[in-house]
């Protein structure tokens, strides 16, 4: 049985949303990835794990899907026309919006489930805001944590792979094989940062960057070895790991 | 080959989007929509007709479709928890935010499709706004129009099938049919309406409104006698009726 | 005796403001329209149409008049040097405070008498965000409404003597001949939109425009024939017709 | 010939505003005045302060008359219902807009005559900021000057003939006698503020108040012996005054 | 012992401020000030000012201070490269914040003490605004009121002494001697302003303008003749006059 | 010789202040910490250690130190009353603000050194946000990272000493010994999230939290045995660690 929050009818919302549901919100993003992947890299990926996490575990522990956030903040990306960008602001609003509006069920938790590392200091701040306004739980996941936030990337990219490399290609091979031109993938990777202690992605010194900060073609990594199978054991280790965190969040109550 | 705008690559946008293609862009919503019918429906409808306008004359027109909005400005089912609604602030903010991203391809003409009756006024604003801050030529579509805007509805419904009604229902019965409960359904037409001359749908005299001002189940119309058939009928009118538009909108320069 | 809200002392508004009270609240714009017509025609029409209704059926309707909103949302003639525009986010915030001002009466209808139709999608909007907010019953009146918008222009204009012409012209002409100069009036109509099924004015499809997007003139009608007698007879048949509709609004209730 | 803006045509605002010439706009308040006067005693001033010294120097000094915004910052008599308030950050955004909009003729110089004296530091500093931003020379006159900003008031009321006291209710019964009952009117000055050295209307320190503050009626003076005559004197006395000053701001130049 | 707001803890907080308690809100700036001065004047002169007072008389009158807001709008010297400028809009919403923040302790009486004149505008504006929205009595004081608010300067800069001129850089001779540089600093003073009857600084007649509209030095006044004695004086003289006012503050009741 | 930012007049800025040169923005809050700790802990430390960075390094790396920001985003503390707080909303304001104001000079690097982790995601937003408007390359350092964010915190604690901890207790009787007091302390670790494999702190599902979701007395950590010799230790060894990352903000350009 479906458990997309936009199949219930309003009086079945209020039936089947309960206080101790959960409700996922994916959120993507329609940017560039450099020219072997298209625009709409974590806006399928956000898609396709939240729903195959649905699957897996969302009966369990009552989880409904919300619909997904295609657009988000990519002004990182602005530089390379046809990128689709909500500012900091408006995207801010239209979680606020969207949170107080599921709040209205009277369900208790909320989680983000994040496809576009370009978001994710904002929607950590975004966590205490919706928490402060609203009284729900809130909780921020990703399909695979980015690495400027305490992820890992693979060895062969320095732990850089951080836009269009090897991990997010590969993912996205595994999902959309059709849409990849690996061969005018090149390798892209900063290699003089990795010499920093500090000042490198996840150091102790963060750093604003645009994508084109590094190179003019605007990707990050090294997805040339990329491979669909890669992709798929990936995207199914972190199927198996969110639904390990949703069952922490099921009963997360601060410690009390 | 697809003529989804999210499908091309940061490079192949600067390829195939040319100041002569057109954009479109499906704005759905999740809404209450009685006990009938799920919050999808809005949602749906724009995101299929889309499609299929897009299969229908895309080609041939170049038109590219953009990712479809999911939610947008539902507050006269705000009273419904559940109902997720962006205000019209946030809304216009990203309205806008997305107007000035594909503006940066150069293209000059953007299309809403607009599946949510509630968007409607805001919409028309919104031409101005777009067409002023970017330049691009501005059209606002409906898969139907709404009755309160010049749009028809049943005489069964003495017009006023603007919410959940004959014809909505009938179209989602077509796309979803899964979803639709008739057993639900019940006549909730609000008759004295009708013999107003001036205060009334699509009258001289537009009024403001909340669903449920009319009746506590929040639908206006008539669905009971709604089919499938019916709604392919309509759909298949609508997606011929809005290519012939897409068109005229190929070619619009101010009558010059 | 006078029904203007301001000629009212405070606790006289207590007094005299009832529930069941309507308030006018009168629209204009100043705004460049043509070489043959002052900037503030719409704020003129406005501003006499309401006094005239006010007249006509106040005493017998309790309709109290507030003064004139003089400048709105022109930015369609924001390329005239000297148009006074205030934009659409200000226009709502002044109309959002206005309501929220009078709505501490305690009273339950707010009716918009709108002199200018690049208001008309915007204040619609208002109809609604102002009755989420203060709860009272909202209505949207034009002095003739907007062609683009459901109402008429005369046949020779093919329907499009929206900005400047003959009738817009001819009222003004019975308000204040002295400021209309016809000598400098030519015939500016977009004759090509005519062909159009869809995109045109009042059509399935509503484009954003400029006035200046048709013909640098900024005008778009023929005046040429405009005459005060013609004026004189539109301008008492919409007070009529505007008494008509007021008495509606009166006891409007949603068809409950 | 007039000398009001909006009787210009949009090719005659052209011709006529130059850059030496000086926009004049007034601004009045709808807000309660205690039981002997009605909500337009601001709004009247200002509108018809404005016209008389267009007519007494306009022609000379090449002064246009802008309407009058009747509504403003009116937030100490929020209190009373009915009173009509723009918050301050509407009312900024009000005057920038208008303030972009007439800049867009090229004029060099607008004053603001402002009627009511809540909104005195606003605009203060609103000055700065429309200068800043459109480059335009910036002035701020008052009717009469309040008493808190320099200004001056009766012997008799302590110099705290603030609201509805002697002065203004002259001025206003000399404008529109029908609309005075000063029957209603008692003395009502807050005599104990007399005694401060700092804290006080027009002292080091200033204070924030609301019009219930001071008293439950809401006015601010002793306008039991208001006068028209004392108006007539005062009100042709202010003519002359702001010709003077307008004389002042036609040269001023920063002392350069 | 210590009556710095900042040293307390959050207990500690709720037991020391109580509502009979006045808090005191240092605002400086850190904008140029001439060749001669530092761009910190503003900042200093608040926070030495502010400590001052509160060990003059804060034990008496149980008067906290609160941390100094460093920066303010300084925007009258954003042309000066480095000069640190809050816009209006945020720096309102910085002392609503705040205001907000120390009424949730309920305390009645907040003290602004402004040391930058370029703020006593929107500080008057905003001592009603904060009052409304928490109902705390508000108070707006300057080490020494700017003559164009009604304070004085020196006779030999005819009144005009009103940036780095001759008190405020004797004020700073004495707080910071290492910091001025005397032989930087000449006669600056826009002369034929004085002739004026009404445009000038304290007239009736207020101007808006940028501080390098009277001279590209940017400082307006005769700081040649600046001696840290009189500064000593000065300064002194504003701590006693400051207490004062404090008295009056702790016991203003609007006169009731 | 003074290398704090303030203390330059305007034209020395122009003089000083290269595009090679960086400036440093100590950001701290005010803020319940327990009943141990003062409101000013941020403060305190982000300004005593901006000013012992700025002495080790400031000459050889050309920094310069800007005025403390001393409030800023507290609002998991706002139940606390007191607590001073800027929203999110007006802290990207401020930040914008001052970041355009010193973007004047034409310096190249701004670093913020931010005493508070509430700030961190909001600050990591701001970095991409200050760079894309400015072009200025941004930083953002602690005294001490926070354990949530990738720093540690004692073994003790599990990790957990996140607010008015051994640490951060520690370093402050360093600073600031009469204001502690330890009596009042006791241990306060939300031990059964420790357990937690994915949803902790520095985890990788983070959640959305208030101080006092933890323990009504809102410090989670374990001060009891703090002592100023630890303090003095960490103190310093962060003073070495900020210079360290400093050097590498000098030279930092993406890795090209």
């Amino acid at each position: 049985m479906s458990r997309r929050y936009e199949d219930l009818s309003g009086p079945a919302i209020a039936e089947r949303i309960k206080p101790e549901s959960i409700l996922l919100l994916p959120i993507g993003a329609v940017e560039q990835h450099g020219p072997h992947l298209p625009l709409s890299v974590d806006h399928v990926i956000a898609d396709e794990m939240a729903t195959a996490v649905t699957n897996a575990c969302g009966e369990e522990l009552d989880v409904w899907q919300l619909p997904t956030l295609s657009v988000s903040k990519s002004n990182e990306h602005a530089w390379s026309p046809g990128t689709l960008v909500l500012s900091a602001d408006t995207l801010m609003r239209v979680l606020l919006d969207l949170a107080r509006s599921v709040a209205s069920t009277g369900v208790d938790r909320l989680v983000l489930l994040n496809g576009h590392g370009g978001n994710t200091t904002h929607f950590g701040t975004a966590l205490r805001e919706i928490r402060l306004e609203t009284g729900m739980k809130t909780f921020l996941m990703h399909p695979s944590l980015p690495p400027a936030y305490g992820g890992t990337s693979t060895e062969t990219e320095l732990g850089m792979g951080i836009h269009g490399g090897m991990n997010e290609t590969s993912v996205f091979m595994h999902l959309r094989p059709d849409l990849v031109d690996l061969s005018k993938a090149e390798r892209k990777v900063p290699e003089a940062i990795a010499d920093n202690k500090h000042v490198k992605f996840g150091g102790s010194t963060s750093f604003g960057w645009l994508s084109n900060d590094f190179d003019p073609d605007g990707y990050i990594g090294d997805p040339t070895g990329a491979t669909a199978e890669l992709g798929k054991e990936l995207f199914s280790g972190a199927v198996s790991n969110l639904c390990d965190a949703m069952e922490e969040v099921k009963t997360f109550d601060f410690g009390r």
